[in-house]
């Protein structure tokens, strides 16, 4: 636990230096320290629920119920974090991987190389388990990386940290590899967020609150793992137990989290009758309705109990058990509505037409588009990345899920026989 | 030309409105503009040779001859515009690529499709060519492109800009996907470079100046087109024939651009034998050698004509007839020594090693690593890429040359027959 008491560009230095050692490992020995983790994880159970019953105690009687099930670790998770941890071993390593290789005339063979980006910064919010899984995605990938966890879970991340630390440097990674930030301050924030030549990313898991606060002061790359305000969107002739089922699991399956879905689109051949069972359902799985004129006109008996939808709801990502509503008149409109209010997460329609499906798919400007289907399965681990940083709703680099090799970059590597340039 | 008259807001607002329309164009389409590009520049020679006339004329004396020249256009230079326009028309449209998919096991298909980026601006100096060629880059990959060229060349690149603007729209492309930004002011860089959620990408094209002054400003994603000290490392048991003909390229053959070499490093082994040779041979091409002791020890008849190399010289950027001249204990060494003062840009080895070729490759940190070959390649055009929009040395998104395909990003298509997630 020797990285805790450092500074910040400590923690950092360390971090650079181990990366370039990292960086030549080989496979076989980054696997076996994720290995060593996980026995180590399983081994240590108890030490790691002692650190999170500390913070649990300490926890804050102000914090929402959902908050504190975020903090809270029991037997059965920290099992699954080092079955998460076992889960990316068996992922190929992505570095070394050709991404794509060709002879140029001359004769000089040229292939494009997946290699590490160095040192991989995450900056995040109440989950321990987060410490696990990126530290894991790192070491596999040949990063470094610098965990700045949240002052609530302190004891939690300090203990697993630790136990990574200790786990991955017997089996032959180069110490500071994994480095904690401790101090969940602003002032550690802003100081990460400028180690340029140190750091070679940072990514922000969290609000905007967090974006905000870094976006003034990083001087390093940053991928911000953002919000996600989501559409589903029902089109004429959809199937109606499939548009329903995909409106109820995309809003109520885990309303928290960013590819939940905050709005729902129906095309107006499709109201009068989508409208009332699929907002009966809503309601009866507690969702509030926040709707337009025109949904309210074709939701029936229900119209009474609806909420006016106001301007702000369709920008505003609820997170909550919350969904606006509206009525569009073609899937163009839908478009532009999505393009206009999303926040290019993810996106899905329902329908039995391709060229609406073409349409939709074509001109939604995110990083996931859904066809028949819900918007949830945006996700790291359900897209066979083993898990993820986050998502990210940016254009550059990584888009959608950030996994190992989004934590990669790449180099030519050109090989010849004495070429020259005439 | 009415994008001249516009300010910078309106130019990118104009873009923006453009990209839309172009993401969706098709590629006959757009091919078909790049080709009336070409053959209204051929038609069109007299009035831009006029037009650069006029800014040769009023250029200042101060300016250098190499400058000049750069500015300078004639006929077979005007051709070679339209012909690369040709160039890239024939290559595969990036757009709609299918970089990977997958099915998951719950039987959705997932799809990584690459899709325009949207609005790209590229500030640059002096060549009028580059008007032309990030024009048919980005509107070959679906991208509006905002341009800001230098003062010195206002009425090349206002003519220019205009003959692309007007072929293009003639042939389909939406108005504002080709917009040139006047006034090659500071004030006119940093309002291009804070067009949040218009711009989605800026790439200056230029030196350390240029990068300091949007390093300070810019709030749209930037990638520096930045500059190149790149190394020669010849080792021990190098064919010597080899070795002094890649080491005179790659420092001769355009000394001015960021891809030529800048230090020579030599094992201990080879000095004797290579230094005396090499040295008399780049002494004989005008270039001025700053040697450190080893070097001049080995250098025979010629060590009183070397110069001492200072410890600033191992860190500069000469893009000169000016040479660094080391020597190193080994491979290690030298790799050492390019991931110290090296820009991450080309760095090269000559070895007969297989094994001192795997140590440099995997070792050194750099966009390109060349093994038995020149430095001078790294190159879009070289690399098949069409042209390039400049060469990156950063980590994230686009490392070495920036083509087509690194004017785009990435969305995930995801198919289903209504999956939720359980």
């Amino acid at each position: 636990m020797a990285t805790i008491a450092q500074s910040v560009a400590d923690v950092c230095r360390a971090a650079k230096r181990a990366s370039r050692e990292l960086a030549r490992l080989d496979t076989g020995t980054r696997d076996a320290a994720l290995n060593a983790i996980a026995d180590a994880i399983d081994a240590r159970a108890a030490e790691i629920l002692d650190a999170n019953a500390r913070d649990m105690e300490a926890a804050s009687a102000d914090l929402s119920p959902a908050f504190r099930d975020k903090m809270r670790l029991d037997a059965a998770r920290v099992t699954a974090m080092a079955e998460g941890v076992r889960a990316i071993v068996a992922l190929r390593d992505p570095v070394g991987e050709v991404i794509e290789g060709f002879r140029l005339p001359n004769g000089l063979d040229v292939r494009k190389v997946r290699v590490p980006l160095g040192v991989v910064a995450v900056v995040y919010e109440a989950r321990p388990n987060v410490t696990i899984d990126c530290t894991a995605l790192a070491l596999k990938s040949g990063n470094a990386i610098v965990l700045r966890g949240s002052s609530q879970v302190a004891n939690s991340n300090a203990v697993l940290a630790a136990i990574a630390t200790e786990a991955a440097t017997a089996a032959g990674v180069p110490e500071g590899a994994v480095g904690l930030v401790a101090g969940g301050g602003r002032e550690e924030l802003a100081e990460l967020a400028t180690q340029e030549g140190l750091v070679d990313l940072i990514v922000p898991r969290g609000g905007e609150g967090l974006k905000a606060a870094l976006k003034d002061v990083a001087t390093v790359p940053v991928i911000y793992a953002a919000s996600g305000n989501c559409h589903v969107y029902v089109d004429a002739g959809a199937d109606l137990d499939t548009a329903e089922a995909i409106v109820l699991n995309a809003k109520t399956q885990r309303p928290g989290v960013c590819n939940a879905a905050e709005t729902l689109l129906v095309h107006r051949d499709a109201a009068a009758e989508f409208l009332p069972r699929a907002l009966r359902a809503l309601r009866e799985a507690g969702v509030e309705l926040r709707a337009d004129a025109r949904a309210r006109a074709a939701a029936g008996d229900l119209a009474d109990s609806l909420l006016d939808a106001t301007d702000d709801d369709w920008d505003t990502e609820f997170l909550a058990l919350v969904l606006a509503v509206g009525v569009v008149d073609s899937v163009e409109e839908a478009v532009e509505h999505v393009n206009r209010h999303g926040s290019g997460h993810s996106e899905a329609i329902v329908t039995p037409s391709a060229e609406s499906a073409r349409v939709f798919r074509d001109g939604v400007d995110a990083a996931c588009v859904y066809v028949n289907a819900s918007t949830r399965f945006t996700d790291g681990f359900e897209f066979g990345m083993g898990a993820e940083i986050g998502n990210s709703t940016q254009k550059l680099h990584a888009r959608g899920p950030i996994g190992m090799r989004e934590l990669c970059t790449y180099k030519y590597v050109v090989e010849g026989s004495g070429q020259v340039r005439p």
